[in-house]
């Protein structure tokens, strides 16, 4: 299956992810359907016209139309849902999501899935500080990575169609890699990161702060303007790989202390140096 | 004195900062001179007229036409050219600077200055991640904060001075405050993030790291470029706050690991809806 203009699109969820995809797909040319919880959501996609059909309660005949499904639901929800709705899918039909980890569902999702739809696991590596389709925009995808996450399971094809979602959408850049390895990165370049933004906002309750701000610190925090329920899910979905993480960066943030501490300016200027030098090529390529 | 257009003003420093507040100055209509270290410099500031004379030499006459001095020097460099030029100075001019650490220079300067000169510390609050007055550009105040950071010492008249400068310069909000408040509130916002910002970019050397982040870690890290001369005398010139600040984020970061580590999903969430509520202060009003 190529992603062609008649492939059928049903997306599942429709909040700022499922959104966004839903926006880029449509303005592509392709029919696309949604499930999703809340009927708001569906009149603000149908008035938009980000969706030709949407509803908020399982339709087995929409279900089965779908030659390609997107999940863009919260990890304990996508596998619920799956366990719940299986039996409608279309022989043959596509399965990928949006989910910031793997490891904690793709290998328990492609064993209860039926053997004639295939899973194929994706991460879409955009995002905003809001939530819901109202935010939604396909331009977030726009210089950004998308990451295909396959297992052994997955056959050439689907992995081929996964990588095609993503150029289509408009990322800069895809990307396959295994589950072990994504779940590794993930936890170091978005959980660790989440992390220490919400540390440093918490960490100092003087009031003056916000008068005083300079871009550095709103750089380092604009995440920690967060959706608690989805990420305290993500954290604890990828518990042991993200506190590895966030020990081998704690090690490292000790080490510049000690520098400081004993007013070691070569080390410390050994230290600058290297970020910088790292630092130069994550510069954004769009 | 009020800053009116027929102010001489003096820069002496002409890189990005002193650059900029050339820029800014110069298309207001004041007269502006520089003294700095490089030829190349003079030359860049003159052939794209960002000043109207410009030397790498102590000339007595330049310096004592100045009404208002503006230091744009690293703090070692900026209290040795007081020590060996502050005799050319014109009487009742007004010296100010750009440094981002105030504890270790402003009671020093003011105690070896004239008396009938006036020293009135101030940190603009914006920069780049690049250096050199080529890279110089007055819309880095846009939106940015500037600090009048006055002693016992100082006069009404200077801090006004200063605070009008800022004001000129166009920065969004100009704020006075004491010595201590100012290097504890940089310990935190500026020096810890760039602190936080170096860590992470060193912490981790997988080379593959590149092709997988998303925008979380480039915000987190952008400072993370970084002049390593100025930056490591900063950290050593405000070393206790700056590590007492430190040690304020560790326990936080700690306090967080620990609740991972625990499961304790509703006291990740607590701190990620205050991490929440507070950011959202902090949104740049421009």
């Amino acid at each position: 299956m190529k992603l062609i203009k008649k492939v059928n699109i049903l997306i599942v969820g429709l909040g700022l992810l499922g959104g966004s995809y839903a926006k880029g797909l449509k303005k592509l040319g392709f029919p696309i359907s949604a499930i999703t919880k809340e009927q708001s959501s569906v009149d603000y996609a149908l008035e938009n016209g980000i969706i030709d059909y949407g509803t908020t309660k399982i339709e087995p005949e929409i279900i089965g139309e779908a030659d390609l499904v997107v999940f863009a639901l919260y990890p304990h929800i996508f596998k619920k849902w799956i366990i719940e709705n299986q039996q409608y899918f279309k022989s043959g039909a596509v399965l990928t999501d949006v989910t910031g980890v793997k490891g904690c569902i793709v290998d328990e999702i492609q064993q209860i899935l039926r053997n004639d739809v295939e899973y194929i696991a994706a991460h879409p590596m955009a995002g905003k500080e809001v939530s819901g389709v109202e935010n939604s925009d396909e331009n977030i995808f726009k210089g950004a990575n998308y990451l295909v996450v396959p297992t052994k399971k997955n056959t050439k094809e689907a992995i081929e169609l996964c990588s095609n979602l993503g150029e289509l959408l408009g990322f800069a850049k895809v990307a396959v890699l295994s589950v072990e390895k994504h779940d590794r990165m993930i936890a170091f370049l978005s959980q660790l990161t989440h992390c220490i933004a919400i540390s440093l906002m918490c960490a100092n309750d003087d009031p003056d702060l916000v008068e005083y701000t300079g871009d550095s610190f709103r750089d380092l925090t604009r995440i920690a303007n967060i959706n608690d329920e989805m990420w305290s899910e993500l954290f604890l979905s990828n518990k042991d790989v993200l506190l590895e993480q966030m020990d081998i960066y704690r090690n490292t943030f000790d080490k510049l202390y000690d520098l400081i501490n004993n007013n070691d300016r070569d080390g410390m200027r050994e230290m600058m140096k290297l970020s910088t030098k790292r630092r130069r090529e994550f510069n954004k390529k769009v």
